[in-house]
């Protein structure tokens, strides 16, 4: 018998729910061909996932090209979910968004008194749950 | 009182005795300034991380542009560690190869009958524990 694990793709509304059930998340840049990915601790809502940065490799980069990927998941024995977003990000220079900036409840994994507030307009997002199970066999033999 | 979080850099030995602790990573791709992010189950050894992929975007994008970028990590309330691991790719097409592939102890994401093995050969890891506290004061005001 082949017997599959569930995939369920789920709507974009879900895919915000799920976001905001979690604060650690990963970004992913290139530049020149080289992919980077770095954890992060994030807020989303309205659109939009923010984050923390200490100056240095994630910020040169987005100065460098502003595509941004990003993604955050969670599971256990029985299975899980993954939500993948991409859009442009943008550093934070307005004190007026730094200030609201300020009231999300965000921490930056490397802790510094200098950071940057990196805003990412979601352009796309989609949202994957997993029900772990046998796996099918690859040769088809009942 | 300024009290910081404590970030502690890890050894390459240490990064790769983290990385047999789990199963979930992801993997970055970069092909046309476009930066993609996948969530995977890996098993690392011997320099290199192996996942599975169902043929499609990743595997399409490892051929146009074989530079990955890879990230483990796990949390709790205290702290957490991650790594990051950036090296060349390729897709395993060897019987041989295939064979010793089918021995790891390796699940896709996504079942399929068909699926393609992927090996990571490891060119850069590193890895960082973090322990969470209290913020450091922004401006630095005891």
């Amino acid at each position: 018998m082949v017997v599959g694990s569930a995939v369920e793709v789920l709507s974009e509304d879900q895919a915000w729910e799920l976001l905001a059930t979690r604060q650690l998340g990963r970004v992913a840049t290139s530049v020149g061909d080289q992919p980077e990915i770095f954890p992060i601790n994030f807020y989303a809502g309205d659109g939009k996932i923010v984050f923390r940065t200490a100056a240095g490799t994630k910020l040169s980069e987005i100065a460098v090209n502003n595509r941004l990927a990003f993604e955050a998941d969670e599971t256990d024995n029985a299975g899980g979910w993954s939500v993948i977003a991409k859009g442009r990000a943008r550093i934070l220079v307005s004190t007026r968004d730094i200030e609201a900036a300020d009231e999300l409840p965000l921490h930056s994994w490397v802790p510094t008194l200098k950071y940057d507030y990196v805003e990412l307009t979601v352009e796309e997002i989609s949202a994957r749950r997993f029900t772990f199970g046998p796996e099918p066999d690859r040769y088809g033999i009942d």
